[in-house]
């Protein structure tokens, strides 16, 4: 990756937890993928006209459909499906902190879309690494690489429009936010608990 | 196809607004694709516990994601980009139709998106048979075998879980609702006017 997103490493307490729920960790990873599609092709309509975006978006949105098809047919196969979980704050805590007012708003809409893909990143190494289920180890080992090319694809957008220095310096407050969200680990087992 | 979903035929006065205005027109079908690809994934959404469903949307949303690339490859290679335009009543109108208690809500959003990828396969195919440019004559024509399947799988959709009778008089109406809504031209070159 161009730049270290995460200022925080995930606790082996995540870990433990994430292991012993492996099929509610899949719904909400499930969910993470739709979710991550969705705010792509948001992203894509609010900056409507603004070159190179869609370009990079639609293809995004469409592999993280992809995987979503993926786990959902491993929940089938298990005699599982899709149902509503309580989302971690994670998600919400972190887009508020997108500043309302353009440009900053599509630099920090960059910059969390990214920071949310290197943390999936980082956990999905860890359960790739740790599942003893060798279907699901298999599972985040295959995904693993892509949620790194896209904070990657996420940096890109941001380094092609906004001066460097001002990047790193919102990705700093951004990513120790991150961190300190993650400081406590939430009740349930989910993807960004 | 297995219904016939439209009750009228586009006029000639449509095809020859769209093919007076081919760029135009392009941009409108950018942005029906990825509005079908959103619709397919807000529906998933809506009915997460439903089974077959995301299994059956989630493809959908990325075809259309793929036919939107394609549109804005060819828009870009001949010095253009997506931009706002004004909608036609159509999609509006159409969505006022849907019931707002289930089941009713669900069957009537099949039909709706399946009368909408009906009428886009119809003119797809006036567009295809009647366009003067090769390129865009050869994209319509690759692109309209989609929209009927599509439709197809919106009515396999409604037919798996509401009783025929039921389907068929509830599309009679709003078949119907469609083709009066395109009795008159709208003013300006859309894929819906």
């Amino acid at each position: 990756m161009p730049i270290k997103w995460l200022q925080s490493s995930t606790s082996n307490a995540w870990l433990e937890q994430a292991l012993a729920n492996p099929i509610e960790v899949l719904i909400d990873h499930a969910h993470c993928e739709r979710k991550a599609a969705g705010a792509a092709i948001q992203l894509m309509f609010r900056y409507l006209c603004e070159p190179g975006l869609a370009e990079a978006l639609s293809p995004l949105a469409r592999e993280e459909l992809d995987h979503f098809e993926r786990v959902l047919l491993i929940l089938i196969s298990r005699g599982h499906y899709l149902k509503p979980l309580p989302s971690p704050p994670y998600g919400a805590s972190l887009a508020k902190q997108i500043r309302k007012t353009e440009p900053f708003r599509m630099l920090d809409s960059f910059l969390v879309a990214g920071l949310i893909e290197a943390r999936s990143h980082e956990r999905m190494t860890l359960l790739a690494s740790h599942s003893p289920d060798r279907e699901l180890s298999r599972l985040y080992k295959d995904l693993l690489g892509s949620e790194a090319r896209h904070s990657c694809l996420y940096w890109k957008l941001a380094d092609e429009r906004f001066p460097r220095e001002g990047i790193v310096r919102r990705l700093v407050e951004l990513s120790s936010f991150e961190a300190k969200i993650l400081t406590d680990l939430h009740p349930e087992p989910r993807i960004h608990s």
